[in-house]
C-alpha cells in the first residue's frame, strides 16, 4: 500500500450527489490493455497493460525472462507466443505498483510496428483475462489512484493535442500542477472557515462568532484575485489552443493568398527540415514563434469598381467579428470608396493591422485611417515586420503564466466566483450563519469539481471518454 | 567489444566490386535519432536514439536520473528540458552496446503522443549533436554490426507490413533465420570446393584434381534441391504478401457484391470485436484463416439476354488471367448461352470454383461444366463451405515452411541456380578448372548477395531506403 506524499485532504461531504474519490490507497483494478502508440505503420508499436496480476498475465505468453521476478523499470527481450507459435520478438518493460503511470502493476510491450501484430497481441491478452481499455481509462486509473488531480489528468489530453509551443506550454503547466495546486490550497483555507461557520450553527441561540468575518473577507478577496485572472484568461487560452483568429480582409486580387502562402511556406519549410517527415498540411493555420494563428476564410469578399456588393460586406463583417485581429489588406489600386466602405464595416474596438501590399510594383496608395505597414507578399519584403506586429497584438495577454483552456474549468471558476460574491454581499448585509455557510459550501463544491476532489461518476466518465484509447 | 556467437565466416573477396561487411566488431557510428512509432495522435510516442555517446547526449537534456550511470535495459522517469524549459515528462530506456537492436548504445524516449512534442525533442537532440536517421538506418546498423544477415534485415520491413497471419508467419520465419541460414551453410561448403578448384589452378600444368568432381556434383544437387523449391515458392509467397488474387466472374445482378460483403462483414466484425478500434476498410481484401485474398474488380462485366458484349468478355478474361482462383458465380436465371460464352473465355489450367447463388430463391439452375457449390450470399448459407474450398485451393502450396517473398532474393536464387546449372554442364563436358571456378564464383556471388555476406554499398542504400524512418 502506497503511503507517499499524496493529496489527502479530508473533505466534508457536501451532499450534492457526489463522492470523494481521491484517496491515498492504490487500487489494482481488473487488467486492461490497449495500443498506446498511434495506429498505422511505424518501426515499433507499444501495447500497454495495467491492473491486478497483469505481470503474471503477460508473463504467461512471454518467453525470454521470468517477468514475475523482474524488478520495476526493467526491460526484457523475448518472444510473445500463442502456445508454440511465435507472434513477435518484443521488448517488455515491467512497472511495479505504485511506480507506474496508473500506480497499478503495469507492463509495456514494445513490438514491431504492425497493426496486425498488435491485434494478435491484444487478442492474446484478452484470452489471458485482460479487457480492452476504454478511452482514457489508464489516465482515469491514475487519477483514481491519486497520481494527479483532475485538472492534471485533463491536461494529458490537451498535451497530446497541443500543436504549438503556446498550447503545449499551457497544457504542460497544468499537467505539472498549474493553477489547481493554488486553488487547492485556497480551498482548504475556505474549508477551515466553513467548519467554523457551521460550528457556530451548532451553538444556535448563543450568538457566537468563531469565524472572524474580516479574515473570511480577506480570504475571499485572495480567492477572487486568483480566480478572476483565470476567468479572464479563458478567451485567450482558447485562442492559444485553437489558434488566434485572424481575418484577412481584402479583394481577391489584393494578394491575400499570396501573403498566406508566403507565411505558410516559410514555416512549413522549417518544420520539414527538422522533423524529416511529411505532415498533412493544415491550410490557413500558421504558428509564429510558438503562437498559433488561425486565418478565417474571407474568400468571396468582392469589392467591385464602385458598388460594394452587400453580400461581400456581410461576409467580411462576420469574419471580422469572429476575429481577434483584422488584417486589412490594400494595394495601391484601392479607391477611396473601397477603403471607406470596408472601414465602415469594421466592428468597434477590434485590433486592426493596416497592410499595404504590392509595394514592389507601385508607390502610390490610398490614405488609410491608421498607421500602415508596407509589404510585398510576392518578394516577401516586410513579412518579418508584419509577423512582429501580429505577435505584438497577442503578447499583451501572454505575460500571464497560467491560462484556462478548458470549458469545464471556466464554468466552475465562474460559478465559484459568483458564489464568493454572494458570500461577500452576505457579509455586507450581515446575513445569518446558515445562509453564509450555504454560499461557502457552493463555492467549495465548484472549486472541488475543478480539481476533482469532488466529482460524480458521470462527470469522470464524460471527461475520460474524450481521451484516445491507450491513454 | 562484442565477441558473442556471430556469423564470422571469412569469405574470399570475389572481386566483383563488392565488399565484405559482416564482421564481429561492433562499430558505434555517429548518433542518429528518429520517431520510432507511427506518426499521429496516440497516448505515447517513442523517439529512438542510437550511436556513439548517445546516452551522454540524451542525459544532457534529461533531468531525473544520471543516465550515464544507468545500467542497460533500465527505465528512468524524468523531464526533457531545453535549458530550463520543460518539453515533456518522459520515460527514458537505456540500452548499452552490444545489448541493443543496433548493437550500439541506444536510448528510447517515451513521451506524450504528440507530433509537436516529438518535433521539439528531435530538435533538441539534433542541437545536441545527433542527426535525423535515414529510413531504415537503425536496421542497417544492426546488419552492419552483425545483428542479423540481410534476409533477416529485410524481413523486419516485411514484418511491419504484414497484414495477415500467413504473410506475418513468412516474415517472422525469415527474421528468425529462415532459409538464409541453410543457404549460408551450403554456401560455405561450396566455398570449400571453390578453394580446392582454384588450388588446382595454381598447379597449372600438373593435371591434379584436389576437388572430387563427384562430391562437387552431389553438393550442387543438394543446393539445387534447396534452391528450386524456394524459387517455386516465390509466386505463392508474393500472393501471400499481396493477397491471393481471386476473380469473381458473373453478371452484376448475380450477387457478386452481396457475396463479397457477406465475406467482408463477417471478418470485419471479428476484427473490430477484438481490437476495439475502428480501422480503415480496405475494400475487396479478405483474410480467411490467416490467408489474404485479393478480389479483382470485375465490375462492368455485363452479360445481356443473348449477346455477350465483347468489351465485357475482354475485361472478364483479363481478370481471370490475373487471378489464381476464379469464382464463377451463376444464379438459376443463367441461360445456357451465358454459361457457354463465359466458360469459353476461361484460361486453361486455371483453378475454378463454380458457385450457384440465390439457392434461397429458386432450385432450378443451368448445367455447369464442373462440380458446383450452392450458396445464398443473402442468407449466408453455404458461405463456410465456400471459404473452405477457397482455402483448399491455396493450402496445397502452404505445406512448405519457408517461402520467398522478396523480388531481390528471387532474382539471385534464379541466377544462383543458373550458375549451378552451368557448373553441372561444365562437369559433364569436362571443362577445365578455370572455367569451372568462374561459374562456382558466380554462384557464390549470388548466394552471398542474398544473405548480405557480400553486398555493395549501393545495394544496401537501396534496400534500406525502402524502410520507414525510425526503423
Amino acid at each position: 500500500m502506497y503511503t507517499g506524499p499524496l493529496d489527502c485532504s479530508k473533505d466534508k461531504n457536501t451532499n450534492l450527489g457526489t463522492s470523494i474519490v481521491n484517496s491515498v490507497s492504490v487500487n489494482q483494478y481488473e487488467p486492461i490493455c490497449a495500443l498506446a502508440t498511434a495506429s498505422g505503420v511505424g518501426a515499433i508499436s507499444v501495447v500497454r497493460v495495467s491492473g491486478a496480476r497483469c505481470i503474471e498475465l503477460v508473463d504467461h505468453c512471454f518467453k525470454g525472462a521470468n517477468l514475475t521476478l523482474a524488478e520495476s523499470h526493467t526491460v526484457h527481450f523475448g518472444t510473445i507466443r500463442q502456445n508454440k507459435t511465435i507472434i513477435d520478438e518484443v521488448l517488455v518493460t515491467v512497472f511495479r505498483s505504485p511506480r507506474s503511470f496508473t500506480r497499478e502493476d503495469s507492463v509495456e510491450i514494445s513490438c514491431h510496428g504492425s497493426d496486425f501484430i498488435v491485434r494478435q497481441i491484444l487478442k492474446l491478452l484478452v484470452l489471458g483475462g485482460a479487457r480492452i481499455a476504454r478511452p482514457g481509462e489508464f489516465t482515469q486509473r491514475a487519477f483514481l489512484n491519486g497520481q494527479f488531480d483532475l485538472v492534471q489528468a485533463e491536461a494529458v489530453a490537451d498535451l497530446i493535442a497541443a500543436d504549438s509551443a503556446a498550447s503545449h506550454r499551457t497544457a504542460l503547466t497544468q499537467l505539472r500542477g498549474g493553477f489547481s495546486k493554488k486553488l487547492q490550497l485556497l480551498r482548504e483555507e475556505l474549508i477551515h472557515f466553513a467548519s467554523l461557520v457551521e460550528l457556530e450553527l451548532d451553538f444556535g441561540e448563543e450568538d457566537v462568532e468563531f469565524a472572524q468575518r474580516d479574515d473570511l473577507r480577506q480570504l475571499i478577496y485572495k480567492l477572487q484575485a486568483t480566480i478572476h485572472p483565470l476567468i479572464e484568461s479563458f478567451d485567450y487560452g482558447n485562442a492559444l489552443k485553437d489558434g488566434i483568429p485572424v481575418a484577412i480582409i481584402g479583394s481577391p486580387n489584393v494578394g491575400k493568398s499570396t501573403l498566406l502562402n508566403a507565411l505558410l511556406n516559410e514555416e512549413k519549410a522549417i518544420v520539414t527540415e527538422i522533423a524529416g517527415t511529411t505532415r498533412d498540411v493544415i491550410e490557413d493555420t500558421i504558428v509564429l514563434e510558438g503562437v498559433k494563428f488561425r486565418f478565417i476564410d474571407t474568400a468571396g469578399i468582392r469589392v467591385t469598381q464602385d458598388i460594394v456588393e452587400s453580400l461581400g460586406i456581410e461576409r467580411s463583417r462576420r469574419a471580422m467579428e469572429q476575429a481577434d485581429v483584422v488584417l486589412m489588406l490594400f494595394d495601391s489600386e484601392a479607391t477611396k470608396q473601397e477603403v471607406k466602405v470596408l472601414v465602415a464595416g469594421l466592428p468597434k474596438e477590434k485590433k486592426v493591422i493596416w497592410v499595404r501590399n504590392k509595394v514592389d510594383l507601385t508607390t502610390g496608395a490610398p490614405k488609410l485611417p491608421g498607421d500602415s505597414i508596407s509589404i510585398s507578399a510576392k518578394t516577401q519584403s516586410g513579412l518579418e515586420a508584419l509577423k512582429s506586429i501580429l505577435l505584438q497584438q497577442v503578447q499583451t495577454n501572454a505575460a500571464q503564466d497560467t491560462v484556462v483552456t478548458n470549458q469545464r474549468h471556466y464554468e466552475h471558476l465562474l460559478k465559484t466566483s459568483q458564489a464568493l460574491d454572494e458570500v461577500l454581499s452576505g457579509l455586507d448585509s450581515g446575513i445569518t450563519g446558515d445562509f453564509l455557510a450555504q454560499d461557502i459550501r457552493l463555492a467549495l463544491y465548484h472549486l472541488g469539481e475543478i480539481t476533482g476532489t469532488i466529482v460524480s461518476d458521470d462527470l469522470l466518465a464524460n471527461i475520460f471518454s474524450k481521451f484516445c484509447i491507450g491513454k
